[in-house]
């Protein structure tokens, strides 16, 4: 069975590249920078799906968005889990908080519909963490 | 600084444990069984605090949390998340979801008012998740 990413997630998100393991993804939600990390292994649901050994890799990629994510945001508050509660394929958010934000203090999940980017600010986002997580111009 | 547990997780769980890094809690809330893992180093507040040894130590911890709790509870899903918006000390949530549980599918947190649990019923999930996770009863 060959991995592909979950429909759902793909119209969601803008991609940014691919780790080792896991794809990075930018959530189409202005609300707040989001990063959605998706291991690139067919059939996981849960975390403790994953062998130990890439369980510590998805864990060194995670610890790299966030720090690319927190960097480029300069945010306040990271928030980090895997749910999977509506879309099943294991993937894990990454997402920069601020006290100022829409949703704040709750987790950001079903709290306010989505907002669309600019496409310029998108861009310049996606850029920047592309950077941070040195990705060169040809990834993603 | 010595680390000591933050009063608003004190009051709002029962005390199951301490794996070698992290206090294993149960959140007092019969909603869902809910695990909170703190690792037991003081001024953490992010995962990436954490030196890289340490979250790998964490990810084992959580992920014989989220083993323990599901073969105890025969959940549907395993919510699993770093928040700390409103509790700074860094906390990693271990939810145990079920289709038909108040919340689902939404995230947990701040749904539902929590429900006192039956002392009874508590008192078996604890030990259940004690013997889960290998604690001895002198434990905790």
């Amino acid at each position: 069975m060959e991995w592909s990413l979950h429909p759902q997630l793909a119209a969601d998100t803008t991609p940014i590249g691919d780790l080792a393991l896991a794809r990075v993804l930018l959530a189409n939600d202005a609300n707040y920078p989001w990063l959605i990390l998706v291991p690139r292994r067919p059939g996981l649901i849960e975390l403790i799906d994953l062998e130990p050994n890439e369980q510590v890799q998805l864990l060194g990629e995670i610890d790299a968005a966030a720090r690319a994510l927190k960097a480029v945001t300069e945010c306040e508050k990271l928030n980090i889990a895997a749910l999977g509660n509506i879309v099943a394929q294991l993937h894990v958010h990454v997402v920069a908080r601020r006290h100022s934000d829409v949703a704040w203090p709750k987790p950001v999940w079903g709290v306010c519909p989505p907002i669309a980017y600019n496409p310029t600010v998108r861009d310049g986002l996606v850029g920047a963490l592309r950077r941070g997580l040195q990705f060169n111009k040809s990834s993603g």
